[in-house]
């Protein structure tokens, strides 16, 4: 294992976090805050540690899948620690694994919370918690890549910490040239967040509430300022911006990037787009005829219907409605959501609906299999033939999430002996990166309530989520800190 | 596809319900019931239908896996709707889907009731719909392959038939000499069925209880004769009794087959068995503890928590105690051993531990192939390296299993709005023929409250787990009758 080499790249992203705490820092000046200590403790601190730990460059820079995937997890652990410090010296969340939990959230995009009363907090920290969405939103890796000189566009060194990072079955045409593509996707980033806030400040947003609920969008997070969420807003044009540009940020970025060549028509044949917009269009008209019976009108029925729905399948998990009070069919289509999740490749999380797609063919063809037991029948995905890797990837994903879910849920139960609905959704919407879920952790509940423990499994089902669950069981794998 | 033999052999398999529906014939009469329409009309039917389809031998008798499942799926439907006559006409399940529903839960030893008042029925059907479980346990088939004469042993026809018969991945050195084999596993269920009937008639229990309530146990069904279900005898005795016996009929039968031939050490290699006895020990030490609160003493603790485990592990389903009332912890272990089952070749239901065993290591195989992509990792399973195949099986069951489970709990909800822990593990307890589920399917309640369609759903459900999925879903796919 490469030590030096770990401790490097972890120094320079570390370094990096110190100068993204500034502009919120900025922000509560501007407001007349108290935020001296708070956030100039951990920029002096991780700038100074992320100083020491870059001033020689190693000898040896080869970088091979373990040193990728230890460096992958123990960053996004430590960007948690050091982000959550804010929290902790601002006393808004005094204790150290509820601010760990918060950030771990922020960063994530899950946008579960612990806190019980999120108006109370100050602007500084609030504009620094959704900010920690849109950090996290495009991966902070993908980040580093783009801004740091290190970055050797060509090495396929690199590959194996964005193997690790970039969500989704496929990377595809992302890495292959891989510095000038993540420029490329963060300016497209920076674009439709700008456009977004454009909008809502056109609706008559104010601005500093324009600018983070668009951080919340762009990462699919979900983290509002507002304890009740966007429906503090009341607004139905509100309620579609958002909802239309959570939709976008769910889509694949490599169609962004084709749409930025010029390439429409290949966008247009996307499989897993046609899906994606499928499934939000059927659960949108299923969940709005269940829940007509609540609103008495079809535009409140559709409006709350849609909001939801591109909130739960983005895994964002802003709420307009607490869907706790909806009928059972409502509930568990947007149950089902979240373990669907958005699509491969944006920043969306849950099991993305390409990995689905291939999940569900593989189903079939085994069907048609036994029918037909020497038939070859291979899997189609985006129009040519899934190779043996992304098949087995896709199942050998499901069955580590299934175990990872369900010792999860088995540990929160033994720890909280909180009813099954609770505990199961807590679970499903950490590790989807959703944010709430059902019971007592719904839209109108909050995670405030867990025991430390519960807490800490929850913020490792959450970077697991997040990190496509590799990166974080390899960090208790005793195999991965062997020598050889 | 060879109509004429399919035809044939399902012809054979009525006619041999015809004759075991004369035992409950009989014990009816012994009672003084009226239950000549009842039995007489049904028993005729098939041993006419029986004899005509069975008339003269195909020409043509090769039967491929096409011709082998279908014949499965079926017969079983064929078999259920047959058996579900004697309620119909005897007028305690007046409706059809319902008795068709109950029949299925028997065939399938699943359990699940729709009768709100099991002990208004009379000693006959209360004798025929425990035997349905008798006669399910071993399967149907397994029975047929026994005793028909045109079972041919050495050929390799059959393999199809008994392949989608056999739970579990490995049908082993059952195949090997199916005749042979299949006899003295019969006759292997036979002596541990007397045996459980001797020593609960030692304990006290009425003679017509003692056989049905061993019917239930040897099938791991779970139909019980009295409303509170095995609770009714109060007595530790008893529990124990039955308990055991449920975890030994949860065993792979080829180890008792390995036992009678005199190789006890083999047995004690077993993989799974040690894995299954790990699970039952384990489970019932820690509801134990959880339940420990509400009985006050160690003793009844662990009778009330061994029982329950071994009932829903076998996923026999007899209740001494409304789990629905204990602490959360015990449900989810509940929860999840439904999901677990027994023993691959025994004849308990779920996915099987050995299924699970096999997708356990294969996802820490693929945890190890992160480490070191170039290193090749076999799976080891029972001493020997597991061949793709077996991997390869137990993970398409897994994703076909996940996609009936879904759409039937979407398919319920959508039908009856009931609240999702009910919809969940009715469907857990149907798809994994355990019997009784949580919240208005627990216990204390029962099926009764369903509509026919969610009623059919859910007796597919049944049938699917029972027959490991396939067999059913082909009987839907149009391929199957497309004739190339």
């Amino acid at each position: 294992m490469n030590y030096r080499m770990i401790a490097y790249i972890i120094g320079q992203i570390v370094r990096v976090e110190g100068i993204l705490m500034l502009p919120s820092f900025v922000v509560g000046l501007i407001y007349g805050e108290q935020v001296f200590a708070a956030f100039l403790i951990p920029i002096g601190l991780s700038v100074i540690a992320g100083t020491l730990l870059t001033l020689k460059k190693p000898a040896d820079t080869s970088i091979f899948a373990k040193e990728g995937f230890v460096t992958v997890g123990l960053s996004w652990v430590l960007l948690s620690i050091i982000g959550g410090m804010p929290f902790v010296i601002d006393g808004c969340i005094p204790s150290p694994v509820d601010a760990f939990f918060e950030t771990v959230s922020g960063f994530t995009t899950t946008g579960a919370s612990i806190l019980t009363d999120i108006e109370a907090l100050g602007y500084g920290m609030l504009f620094w918690r959704s900010f920690t969405h849109w950090i996290g939103g495009m991966g902070v890796l993908v980040f580093v890549l783009a801004i740091l000189p290190q970055a050797d566009t060509r090495s396929v060194k690199l590959m194996h910490v964005m193997r690790a990072e970039v969500p989704g079955p496929t990377v595809g045409k992302l890495v292959s040239k891989i510095g000038r593509t993540a420029r490329i996707m963060y300016g497209l980033y920076i674009l439709l967040t700008f456009i977004e806030v454009v909008l809502l400040l056109v609706g008559g947003m104010p601005l500093f509430d324009s600018l983070v609920n668009s951080f919340g969008t762009a990462g699919t997070g979900g983290f509002a300022i507002k304890n009740v969420s966007i429906a503090y807003y009341d607004s139905a044009y509100m309620d579609y911006v958002i909802g239309i540009f959570m939709v976008l940020f769910g889509i694949n970025f490599n169609l962004y990037y084709l749409i930025a060549l010029g390439n429409i028509l290949e966008v247009l044949k996307s499989e897993e787009l046609r899906w994606y917009i499928g499934i939000v269009v059927g659960s949108t008209a299923l969940i709005a005829l269940d829940i007509y019976q609540i609103f008495g009108n079809v535009a409140d029925s559709i409006r709350y219907a849609f909001f939801q729905v591109s909130s739960i399948i983005t895994t964002t998990g802003y709420a307009t409605y607490d869907f706790n009070t909806w009928p059972a069919l409502s509930q568990i289509i947007l149950v089902l959501l979240m373990f669907c999740g958005a699509c491969a490749g944006s920043t969306g999380g849950g099991i993305k609906v390409g990995r689905i797609i291939i999940l569900i063919k593989s189903g079939l063809r085994e069907i048609k299999y036994m029918l037909h037991p020497r038939a070859v029948v291979p899997i189609r995905f985006e129009g040519k033939s899934a190779d043996k890797d992304v098949v087995r990837g896709a199942t050998s994903f499901l069955i580590v999430y299934i175990m990872m879910f369900t010792a999860s849920v088995f540990f929160i139960e033994m720890i909280e002996e909180c009813d099954l609905v609770t505990g199961f959704t807590a679970v499903a919407a950490c590790i989807n990166n959703v944010g709430p879920g059902l019971g007592d952790v719904g839209p109108a509940g909050n995670f405030a309530w867990l025991s430390d423990a519960s807490t800490l499994i929850l913020s490792f089902d959450m970077l697991a989520g997040r990190l496509e669950i590799f990166p974080i069981i390899m960090l208790f794998a005793p195999q991965t800190w062997k020598n050889h």
